[in-house]
């Protein structure tokens, strides 16, 4: 393993003011790019094209060889065939050079010989102390050190800004600043991560939280390969103030898990990691430009106080489009102040609605105005003085697309500048966002960078990018502890959580055994006893009241209802008798099941039934899924997903988030401490057996008022189940 | 009344050849947009400032009054104030002016002042033969006819082509022309509807129906103000196959429902709109990226034959965006064809992965290309004769913003002609997408032009376009019963469905009254006897057979649980006559509450509880709501709606789109063609009490198996219930 690479080593990587391109040519489309992209960020130091046989590259004089370099370059753009990396690593390290990016691919994405010759690369680049970015990876831009090796599209005059950007996907990198330049988003460093091999996303995520040009991190993920760290960096990310956005792809991919268990189809791959974020308070998208917008908000804009949203708009479509939208983000547009309303009824025509949101209209346009502000500039700074309000969207900017006349002209900076004054120093924040997804031109970043202000990319994408960035700031601090404790569970050592059984794999325990091992944690159970005849299954009826439930006990018979292994509700002795011989005929007729007896338990009428349960996920290890029973999962999929360990808080929030949770608040509402309380038991429980976990899964769980019970148990493991001898006496336990 | 606008009259409206603007002056912003507006859609007849004073507007000669134009124009945009309106209304007529725009605000908004002057100026327009657009109108648009009487910026050179669009609020139409500029989406005609006092949002949706020169209508409404008419204009539409797609806002309103049916507050207005534009095959966006983007898809491209995407793309991460985009729009990504595959693969670098969506990778830049089409097109022409494939959605083109040296441009020139062609001639359809939602710059516009391309705004709108038109195809004709039907309800005279009680209004019917009704509709009723004495009571619950359900029976008492007017599960005597003294009692002591007696039924165990309720909604009249009972409607909200009539498959269809639907499918699975019938014939019983319906609910419907039986009967009318001699008659049918 190479050394661990840190943000320091990374902050000296991503600043080289010296670059070498080896494998310059003039046909090389690569190496156009990295020479433009230079030219476009401004970087001033060599840039030094390197070829065996070309004596200038692109106009440039080139060398033959790292190893006739003057003096070492910072760093060297390894663009060369795959099978002449290795040899260049060793002319870089000849050479001085400690900073290299390959291009090349053709390594472990190939498979097992790929992955040998990938391994063997970057033991030569460590062994020559050598920090390496890729393979398979297209580079980097650092707008605010000037450097661009990067080997796609780079945007004329790139603006450096808050945004630091990480990206799965190479290719993603031109999309990605596309977008970003068309709407004045600048961007810190933007790196790409081709195949990881030494410099993971995690440690691009780690440089970027203490990096102090980037306010916001974006990020494109295809998978998150270091939980623990990435919990760790989203933790650090979250106590100073540096939201993460993650487009995180692979929602359509089909997930795996023991099958044997009902919420393995529940915490399907996708869903954990939609929860994992969630705990982590790291904003989750799925398109560019959400991700983009997203940062932008939370990268340039002062931070909305609440959710009390005021809106100035020219445009009565305009408002009723944010209406709809803030509803559906849970944003409040009140009524304006008494006070408010009366200072901007004079502003408007008298056919114009003083209310909130607001239309100033486009009566102006009568007559060619000879103040630089308009009515919107007017009525806007009235609005950031309503006391009722946390911040104010503003959609009253619009700019042409090419320099309008001087007089124009002129005008719109003296607006921008006022705006960008404005919305520094009103009481709450201004969002200035634009009508649709328009890119501004070069005339109108110009005019919007002169003033400080920046405009969202559209009412739509606004007000998506307003709704995270409310749940992010809201989930600060209070899901802290979630955090912390995710950190510790995935804290072991990379990997280790990986390799779940495969479905269907591991050893179902007999519910006897299972029962017993969750009732010496301290989980109620519903009394039970385990019996081997018919007359032991009357007494045991007797001891345990009228109507009971009788179930075939068997590790070889994990559902036992599917062959009619359960008898529900026998009354009378009668029925206990018959009922005992037809579980137990059913159980016997299982080819290859040992069955341990029949389990007699009184019957629980009324209350709430619930499932709960811990699958392995293979990233993230155990995850607990809760829901309400029969429907609610299986038709529904209404559940509550968290990475464990939890405290009885986090499933207090998990029983809150269920969409049947009022069900719980009903004739006999239940004891939520009390039911929280028993999860988390069963949790821990589950996170004690470490390892050697498949999936312990409690359906039904019942509760009535502050009586909860585990009515059936299943517990499936990778090892056998401990010894019979314990079970019995287990199973007795209540 | 004006007479009725027609298309055909629109037609000629929508197309002058010659424009006076009246009010136009050089400080005048509108006018300044109207002259520079017909100078970008070049518009070549006369164009004429009206002005009292002014000898010169803008550098054009201009005339006092219209009375002073040498020639009748076709068309005069009145710009004047509120006031001034009605006597250039006369100038018009007298100069022979036969259509005008009101700009002017100041009428109908203002309330009942503003509407009798705007009553006033439309029946002086009316009287003068001039069809009028507003007042409170921005004008329009007519890109093919070359006309943009339209006071609002029009983007230059604006190009015409198949999007055709009305819009409710005249600031968007600036908006609205922007973006559709910025990614070359062509109109036909674009109007403003201001007040719509002559020409109504439904005759230009007419208008546009018939328009050869349009293919896709997009409307942005604030409300529907004419069902009827949209109705038929919707089913011509769909008929003709053109689709339209809407913007429509208000979905944060609060509805308002009497109070006193539970499918009140289910069937709110918003919700309605939902159900009726479904119903109409109408689709529904939420924002003007989206509007226009489907419009573009419909317009521009060859539609999808089914749901089997093939995707070639130049990044790996934009297949994975677009595969779990695609699975949230329900659009499938098979696998290649192994013939495919094969002619794919020599094409590829070796590393790359051969799959559907295919990424062809960036390894085309390690030397620069010497033809024009890359290994894209290549892939692109091979994926389009997979057999297995509906269409293709291709990211490979991407355009500069700025027009690159002669060879490239050339090639490009050369690539776009060719997807052109490839486009139109290939198997299946090509949908070219960006990767992002970035303007076209001036050059793309002109190479994709000449090359008879139309190109997606990113991604993500294009997948979200292409998931509406999918479900646009497949509602097509399958819906068009509903349609039909629809239009039989909503074709009473306009205005005549509005005005629905207000929350609390109307009289309930005793549960008696409400069950003879739905009775005598052929609804099957639980049995029940309408009781006077706990002996009647006993005698009753012997015939009907124990236990049973008691209940007290009052029209004043419409909720009866609330106040303990109903006993369930008596099972003796004893407990029948305890019973009946209790809910009796109950009912008594109710203020004001007449008592007829106590309903007395036997109990219903097992099967499913639905609810099925009729509510009047405000602009589409009777609405059908059907949910399962219990939570599913009141925790979950999981119901569908339709607007009355509908018939058996239509309520097949609602209840098949309910989440809950799988319980349907239970144990004793329910007959759907029995409960349909009986949903069917509860709806026809409501559509036949006509303007007198408040509400009609069974709450619960009870059923299984084949038996289907209404529990619980709740209506309310506006006017009093028929006497009582006929209830209990009613009462006792069975």
């Amino acid at each position: 393993m190479p050394a661990r690479v840190t943000p320091g080593g990374l902050r000296e990587f991503f600043a080289p003011r010296s670059i070498a391109v080896v494998g310059a040519s003039d046909t090389s489309g690569w190496a156009r790019f990295v020479f433009a992209g230079s030219r476009s960020v401004g970087f001033t130091g060599p840039l030094i094209p390197v070829h065996p046989v070309h004596r200038t590259v692109l106009g440039r004089p080139a060398v033959r060889s790292l190893r006739d370099l003057a003096e070492p370059a910072d760093l060297a753009f390894i663009m060369v065939p795959t099978h002449a990396v290795e040899s260049v690593l060793d002319d870089a390290a000849a050479a001085g050079v400690r900073s290299a990016i390959v291009l090349a691919a053709g390594y472990r994405e190939l498979g097992e010989e790929g992955r040998a010759l990938e391994d063997r690369m970057i033991a030569r680049a460590s062994a020559h102390g050598i920090t390496l970015l890729g393979p398979n990876c297209l580079g980097f831009v650092n707008a605010h050190a000037a450097a661009a090796p990067f080997a796609l599209t780079v945007p004329p005059s790139l603006r450096a800004g808050p945004v630091g950007i990480a990206l799965q996907s190479g290719a993603l990198g031109g999309v990605v600043l596309a977008f970003a330049h068309a709407h004045a988003i600048g961007v810190s460093t933007l790196a790409t991560l081709g195949n990881e091999a030494m410099i993971a996303a995690t440690d691009v995520l780690d440089y970027l939280v203490e990096d102090d040009a980037t306010r916001v991190i974006c990020m494109f993920l295809e998978q998150i390969t270091d939980p623990a760290r990435f919990a760790d960096a989203a933790a650090r990310a979250d106590r100073a103030g540096k939201p993460i956005v993650v487009l995180k792809v692979g929602s359509s991919q089909a997930g795996s898990r023991t099958a044997l268990a009902h919420t393995g189809a529940i915490a399907g791959d996708d869903a954990v990691v939609g929860a994992v974020l969630r705990q982590l308070n790291v904003i989750r998208v799925t398109s560019i430009e959400e991700l983009l917008c997203t940062g932008a908000l939370l990268g340039y804009q002062r931070w909305p106080r609440g959710r009390r949203m005021g809106v100035v708009t020219t445009s009565g479509g305009a408002c009723d489009i944010i209406a709809d939208r803030a509803a559906a983000e849970g944003i409040e547009i009140p009524e304006f102040a008494a006070g408010t309303a009366a200072a901007i009824t004079p502003l408007l025509p008298p056919f114009a609605a003083v209310r909130n949101p607001i239309d100033v209209t486009g009566y102006f346009l009568a007559n060619r105005r000879t103040s630089a502000l308009t009515v919107a500039d007017h009525v806007l700074e009235i609005a950031t003085a309503d006391p009722g309000l946390d911040f104010v969207l503003f959609t009253g900017l619009t700019l042409p697309d090419a320099r309008p006349d001087d007089a124009t002209a002129a005008m719109l900076g003296e607006r921008a500048r006022w705006l960008g004054e404005r919305t520094a120093a009103a009481p709450v924040p201004v969002i200035p966002v634009g009508h649709t997804c328009l890119n501004l031109s070069g005339y109108g970043r110009d005019v919007l960078a002169e003033g400080g202000v920046h405009l969202l990319p559209g009412i739509d994408l606004g007000m998506t990018a307003l709704g995270h960035a409310l749940r992010w700031l809201e989930g600060r601090g209070t899901r802290a502890a979630a955090v912390t404790a995710a950190t510790g569970v995935t804290g072991r050592p990379v990997g280790a959580g990986r390799g779940a059984p495969a479905p269907g794999g591991g050893s179902p325990w007999s519910e006897a055994a299972a029962r017993g091992l969750l009732a010496r944690s301290g989980v109620p159970v519903v009394p039970g006893e385990l019996v081997g005849s018919a007359d032991a299954a009357v007494a045991a009826a007797r001891r345990l009241g009228l109507p009971v439930v009788l179930k075939v006990c068997s590790a070889q018979i994990p559902h036992k209802s599917d062959i009619g292994g359960v008898a529900v509700g026998p009354a009378t002795e009668a029925e206990v008798r018959a009922g005992y011989e037809r579980v137990r005929a059913a159980g016997e007729a299982v080819p290859g099941a040992r069955v341990e007896g029949v389990l007699v338990s009184p019957m629980r009428a009324g209350g709430v039934e619930l499932i709960a349960g811990v699958t392995v996920d293979p990233t993230f290890g155990p995850v607990l899924a809760v829901g309400l029973g029969g429907v609610w999962v299986e038709v529904l999929g209404d559940t509550s997903l968290r990475v464990l360990p939890v405290d009885t808080g986090d499933v207090k929030r998990m029983l809150a988030e269920l969409r049947g949770s009022p069900l719980l608040r009903g004739r006999t509402p239940v004891d939520l401490d009390a039911l929280a309380e028993v999860i988390r038991l069963l949790a821990d429980t589950a996170v004690a057996l470490d390892g050697s976990l498949c999936a312990l899964e409690v359906n039904p769980l019942w509760a009535e008022g502050d009586r909860v019970e585990a009515l059936d148990v299943l517990l499936v493991t990778r090892s056998e189940p401990p010894d019979r001898s314990r079970h019995d006496e287990a199973g007795r336990q209540h």
